[in-house]
């Protein structure tokens, strides 16, 4: 049976608010390099006022993933939630636009929330710190997760950052129901390390119970199953999904499945903005596998898709993505 | 005496919401290529819904020159109305943390007007075709204008893309008595040879009765004096007024002076997208002239400054525009 969508994915949705900062600015204002810390209203308006002029680029990890998806010619849907004012317009604008279905019901302008919102202070070394107030984003709820549109998926990818909040599990596993009573699959990404560690045992049960592909770089898998040493995490995770996919910085990444495992190098870059590189090497990845592709072809998709995104600001692509995998011999 | 400000720019506040485009897509919609057109909602909610995803930057002619200026090291303060909500803030967000002094205050977020924007349409050529809705900068008023401010500035500079508004030759007209009187200098660019045409005689007779510095390119200057030879229109304007900096696209800028007349080339470069060039270019100039630059080289420091615009997608600087200048010799 054909379905309408090759991926549907969850997530946060945010705009990303980019400036570059010396290392000394992270200092200044506590802010700790490379990871991504959640902040509230008081400590976003703190941060902002201190920031340089910015950039603003739809952002959001799940949503980067299915826009650029949406780029490689899949069939693609979001859901995320965004307030009905400017920049969740344009975060909804910018969705559709990729040409993915983005039918969240905008949150009514008159409520306390914002659209969410990352700062993304852009080290000179390409490292990206992120601060995100989640604004609507955070309340996404299972009244949000549309059954028919997760039954009629190839593949649910859901973002691990969309763990924390107070519906957001159960909007999880109803989207995970649907999906999988439709002979749909389930793929998530772990997200963030410090994420993995707020809620490591309700990951643990997802994986073990739901997940059919799990995407994650080294740092969150080993943090998940609480070893630090990475081949056994990897065992461990491969025991307990059929696909995983785990990034591991400039040395690539390794992808297993059942008894396979193979190794794709990443692309020769110049690092502008780290911003995005997980969520595009996901995208590459997705894409590729939904097109049939073999799991070495579909790892090396991610990797040149994730170069592209590091090679300029923001994580939504700048390149034609097709044409970038066809030059590589990975449209086949 | 010394004053608090090197410039004290009025212009409309606007949002730039930046997207690639085919040729193709300017004919298909009919935009004028390489054009400003002003645009009403409608038109501004249907051509946002056929654009592809897009970046917001921080946009508005004379607020990239003051953003610029102040990049350069020059005192500054900004006018301009924006509503308050997101866009504004970011807007309001961007313009103080380049260093600029900026008080308008935000307009109500009851009120039915939003935020200004500006889509512009870079086409693979680096031409921009720039599609304006004004919101609430077109309702600029004397209201706005803070008559101490104005007396503060060495040069107040003004936008003519701001004559298209019900109050603003009236704002206008407060701005230039309360710094002519306190001994401050007017400079104005023209903006657009459509603009021009709209409000000819308004500007002849300011160009002829208040401005010390006047801007414009060479189809400004020519639509400003109904001609189609640039020699003749640069006679008449330094007839009238006692700088003239004429910019002719990649042949650089004629800058003429009482009896002086130089030439400034401009800098080698890619076009990425031409989105304010003539904004940097004049606060090359300006900035250089307040720095007691001679007439070459602040010409050659508003071509260094706009080469640095056309280098990237937006029309704020990402260089050290300082570093810049002083690479070339033209901080002395």
């Amino acid at each position: 049976m054909s379905k309408s969508f090759n991926v549907v994915g969850v997530g946060n949705a945010l705009v990303d608010i980019l400036s570059h900062v010396e290392d000394q600015f992270l200092a200044e204002h506590g802010v700790e390099k490379g990871i991504m810390t959640l902040i509230d209203t008081d400590r976003a308006v703190e941060l902002y006022s201190h920031m340089g002029p910015a950039v603003e680029i739809s952002g959001g990890s799940a949503a980067n993933t299915i826009a650029a998806i949406a780029a490689l010619g899949g069939k693609t849907a979001y859901v995320g939630k965004v307030k009905d004012e400017q920049l969740g317009r344009i975060f909804q604008h910018d969705m559709r636009a990729q040409g993915a279905a983005y039918d969240t019901p905008l949150a009514s302008a008159g409520d306390g929330h914002e659209t969410g919102r990352c700062m993304v202070l852009v080290s000179p070394d390409g490292e990206r710190s992120m601060n995100t107030y989640l604004g609507w984003s955070e309340f996404l709820a299972p009244a949000d997760i549309v059954e028919a549109e997760m039954a009629d998926a190839e593949w649910i990818y859901l973002e691990g950052y969309r763990f924390d909040g107070p519906d957001s599990h159960a909007a999880f596993q109803k989207a995970i129901t649907a999906t999988k009573s439709a002979g749909g699959k389930v793929s998530v990404t772990l997200s963030d390390p410090f994420c993995v560690a707020r809620h490591r045992a309700a990951f643990r049960k997802m994986v073990r119970e739901d997940v059919d592909l799990l995407f994650a770089n080294e740092h969150e898998l080993k943090s998940l199953y609480e070893t630090e040493d990475l081949e056994t995490a990897i065992a461990t995770a491969r025991a307990e999904c059929e696909t995983v996919a785990c990034t591991v910085g400039a040395k690539g990444a390794h992808l297993v499945q059942n008894d396979l495992r193979v190794h794709a190098p990443t692309e020769a870059t110049a690092v502008v903005d780290a911003t995005g590189a997980g969520d595009l090497f996901a995208a590459g990845v997705l894409a590729g596998l939904c097109r049939g592709a073999d799991l070495l072809t579909a790892g090396r998709r991610g990797c040149v898709a994730a170069a592209e995104i590091i090679g300029h600001i923001g994580a939504r692509p700048e390149a034609d993505l097709k044409a970038l995998m066809a030059e590589k011999g990975l449209m086949g």
